[in-house]
């Protein structure tokens, strides 16, 4: 029943420009594929759906050209994404084009001779890298006639779909664990939309949100994560042409993300294997390594133990961005590490928060503490030898600090607290 | 004696290209010129110094080319700035090129029909407008060979320098009153310079930096707000350009910004008038209207009652990081809003946080409380026909709302809460 209303609502707005270059959903599993409809699940065997395209052919240097007098947001990429040629005209968040900063500095201090680069998408409009998937999963919802914008989250994607939707004037119904932290509350529902509070944990989260899809009362809710995931996903590819095109068009020989469900890591893969065969990029071969926290490490774990198969955690970890105990991605994300020839890595709660505050020292950037995560991992990798410290390295950084103040907060205050005298400064000792 | 310190200093690494355009400094008051260096007030009559050019003369149409061609950050303004004309290859925080987003949805509910444009400096990368200006005295700091980077602050503005400072390797102590708000103590601590708490308020926190400046114990330390103001305000002035440079190198009618001091918007119109000169846009009159707290309203009152004078007051309101009591440009201000056909209104701390939740839940933007005056005081303007919402406006929002979350969160939460079923789901009427 549902699958037809669908259909139908998609048959009214879907043209064949609305999704650009993406010419079907296919199964990451079985390969078999379907039309670009609001589906996530293959009905062969169940594996997931993503996005499949036929990229422009011809000119490299043109196509380069067409990117560079695009606008300064992930849309300048709009030939290689599911998205229609107009899509910078029309309402969106805009993301992207955030600032890879060369981190001399952190370089210095972590023996890094070959380059060292910060990905930071804090500078994205609500300051995480999910800005970059809620923009492309707003112009599926809108093609498909959705009309309101839901999710489930426990925090970075709760904001970016509420900004998102508040600026495309989709209605939004956000449903987060009741008990989330105030701070979080208030910085997902300032954006006017609906938050709504489960009683229970994230797991029961989803598992409402999966049954709400599936019942009459979900008709024309695109939930960002679930039946627009194949869409959704592709915004990270994103990263991976930005840190290409800022290189000056080449890809780096190292990479270091955090692991969730393992998406970003899959899609930034994609992203560099789309530009070597459009020619964008030399080809080359690059390393891929995976940051994940201890405290919910099943990656890591299976990474290091050499399994194929990913064991449920249940997470423990300040690195809350990055606490999901069953990735759905993992075992594509093993594939991928062990391909490259890179690695799957995990650091303590500690070692985050102290990464956090290097990298804020050392780079004046102030990261989330999945930053934190990706920067301990980084500098556990070149110890253990891993990590070849001569080869040019991007690190990203996905969220900001001031949502996981909370982090650093026991460790980090004031140096010294004086009258208001010079006698005073002196005996400080700060002169 | 430390004058004459600061010129064997100055002179050991100041050239003639230090500066790009900027040849002297000179006094707001009685125009009297001074050699570029770490001064602030003129020594004829201790009226506050600004940097003075000689700005390229040409072809416009060169000119544009060159800054397009420029990096995505201030400094594709470098020919315009006290900078020197390699500025882009040296580290520093790189701000600006922020976005100017139209915002329809606000117009709409606002009743502006000739076109809205929030100029959103939350993007910058310590999230606030603050980046801008210490980019600029960070620049003047190294040329003078300062060695630590210093200021008074209240939040903001500690954050920013910490930052600049980190990246660019100099020192940083940055003096705050003691009680400030955990939360701020933190975002300016992370980036690991000293940072002092200081027994007293923000007028003791003053005094005390005045006073190190002139103790052999301040040699060697740039204050960016004190003796490196000059510069430092110079950085305002790149809103004004971007604002243009967005708009299509072209005048907004009406302008809407935020008074603390009241620096930034006489920079503002400094830079206007400058691309004016330059033949970078085409002349034609612009109206400038200064927002302010009801709680720290002493422009808004001077211009309402028709003084010249401004008397100080007391701030008493929630946008702290406008409660500057005793603004120090503002005569300047009033001067221009008096001069262009503006105005300067004020908002009381409720309608600060409607305005913060209206441009939310219209545009998805999250701006801190000084946003909320700059919406609010747009709003009130309207409504008392002092701003034409026939004409093109921009407003401006300064800072981002993660660092005034206190401000909403009395007001914001859950829309509900319910158990994770679709007969909760219903009963709670959202479907």
């Amino acid at each position: 029943m549902r699958r037809e209303g669908l259909a139908i609502m998609a048959a009214a707005t879907v043209t064949p420009e609305s999704f650009g270059p993406a010419v079907a959903l296919s199964c990451r599993e079985c390969g078999a594929r379907t039309p670009l409809a609001p589906d996530f699940a293959c009905t062969e065997c169940f594996g997931p759906l993503e996005v499949a395209y036929e990229l422009p052919s011809g000119d490299p240097e043109a196509l380069r050209a067409q990117i560079e007098a695009g606008p300064a947001n992930i849309w300048r990429y709009a030939p290689l994404l599911p998205v229609p040629a107009d899509v910078a005209t029309r309402p969106n968040i805009n993301p992207g084009w955030t600032k890879l900063v060369k981190a001399d500095n952190l370089a210095r201090e972590l023996g890094i001779t070959g380059g060292l680069y910060v990905k930071d998408d804090s500078g994205n409009p609500t300051h995480s890298f999910k800005d970059r998937v809620v923009a492309i999963a707003v112009e599926a919802a809108r093609t498909f006639g959705f009309t309101t914008l839901s999710c489930s989250s426990t925090g970075n994607l709760a904001g970016a779909v509420g900004a998102a939707a508040a600026r495309t004037g989709l209605r939004s119904c956000v449903f987060i664990p009741q008990d989330l932290e105030q701070g979080k509350i208030v910085m997902a529902a300032v954006y006017g939309g609906e938050l709504v509070g489960i009683e229970g944990n994230y797991d029961d989260v989803n598992r409402f949100c999966s049954e709400l899809i599936g019942d009459p009362a979900g008709e024309g809710w695109g939930f960002v994560n679930v039946n627009l995931r194949p869409y959704y996903g592709e915004g990270s590819k994103t990263l991976a042409y930005e840190i290409c095109e800022q290189l000056g068009w080449r890809l780096p020989d190292q990479l270091v993300i955090p692991i969730a469900s393992g998406s970003q890591l899959t899609k930034i893969d994609k992203g560099l294997k789309e530009l070597i065969a459009l020619g964008l990029v030399e080809d080359k071969p690059y390393k891929i390594f995976g940051a994940q926290a201890e405290g919910c490490s099943p990656v890591s774990v299976a990474f290091k133990t050499g399994r194929d198969v990913i064991r449920p955690q249940k997470p423990n970890t300040i690195a809350k961005s990055l606490a999901i105990g069953n990735p759905a991605d993992g075992p594509y994300v093993l594939d991928i590490c062990r391909r490259t020839g890179g690695a799957v890595e995990d650091v303590n709660d500690e070692q985050v928060v102290d990464a956090i505050k290097l990298l804020a020292r050392t780079e004046g950037i102030f990261a989330e503490t999945a930053g934190g995560v990706t920067v301990g991992v980084l500098q556990k990798l070149i110890k253990n030898g891993l990590l070849d410290p001569a080869a040019e390295t991007v690190v990203l950084n996905t969220g900001d600090g001031l949502k996981t103040l909370d982090a650093v907060e026991p460790t980090t205050g004031l140096s010294a607290t004086i009258r208001p005298t010079l006698d005073s400064f002196r005996e400080a000792g700060l002169a």
